[in-house]
């Protein structure tokens, strides 16, 4: 990262470091809460932080990494799916889904503090997702396309439906 | 897919049809709700069949794809973030956070209908995301490491945490 990448706001190094701090220390107070050790925040266009925990054992939610919980909060309080001109900043190197999940909210940019050997040292080890989207371990869990005759029927009825909110 | 694959319980073909028709009808239905044209089943090994279809746009949560959705409906349904044994039937091609989410959950098997084509047809096009994720898009959303002096004590604090809940 150079100097000149954080020289202006809102990414400005101070600011960066400030929020990777908010999201790590998420993530050490989330051990206590009986959490899993990551913590995430997304700092919208208006300044607002929105702050999430990972939840998964929790709330009995695979999808609940911290990341994801920070991105649904700060589009719930912006009222808002699309988060286009936010900045995720993660305790954690994100996972694929964290990252997808990233995409489609329209994340300007991720940081994250620890990496996913650090990760894997504490006994979350993400390697064979990573070598599952790679397309090393297509066996983790098979994918597989059957064309049904109705397949192409909710994409008509979207197309014929003139009230359809595009996104 | 060969009727070997699909010889015997709980994926024989015309079950795999069923809940496929099931997905696809959701979807279906979901237009006139004022949704996306998108839904999906989870089965699980008990035989119960969690629903989901697309809530981004009246949800205002940008992970709220149906197979999302799905997931976790069956997690919470089940009390268990571990869906092993279960199979995952979506009207459409999942994208790489649905897919992510299926992995996380421990889906064993994920059966689709329309493919990524249909879709992008539909205007839903997912091109941008598999690029990303094939690497040859890095630039839609920069992801950058910043290795602060905390970065390290979420997971030493979970290490020396007696009561934590692995997973």
């Amino acid at each position: 990262m150079t100097s000149a990448e954080h020289g202006s706001r809102p990414n400005d190094r101070p600011q960066l470091r400030h929020y990777l701090g908010q999201a790590v220390d998420l993530a050490t107070e989330n051990v206590g809460a009986g959490g899993g050790p990551f913590g995430a925040v997304v700092v919208t266009p208006d300044g607002r932080v929105h702050a999430g925990v990972n939840r998964v054992t929790r709330d009995n939610d695979p999808t609940a990494h911290a990341e994801v919980v920070a991105i649904r909060a700060a589009a719930a309080a912006t009222g808002n799916f699309d988060l286009t001109g936010s900045v995720l900043y993660a305790s954690c190197e994100p996972c694929p889904m964290c990252l997808a999940s990233a995409l489609w909210a329209r994340i300007g940019h991720v940081y994250f503090a620890a990496d996913r050997h650090g990760a894997a040292a504490a006994g979350f080890d993400d390697a064979l997702f990573y070598d599952y989207f790679s397309g090393a371990a297509p066996e983790l869990m098979p994918v597989t396309r059957d064309d049904i005759p109705t397949s192409d029927v909710p994409f008509q009825t979207w197309r014929a439906f003139d009230s359809r909110k595009e996104y």
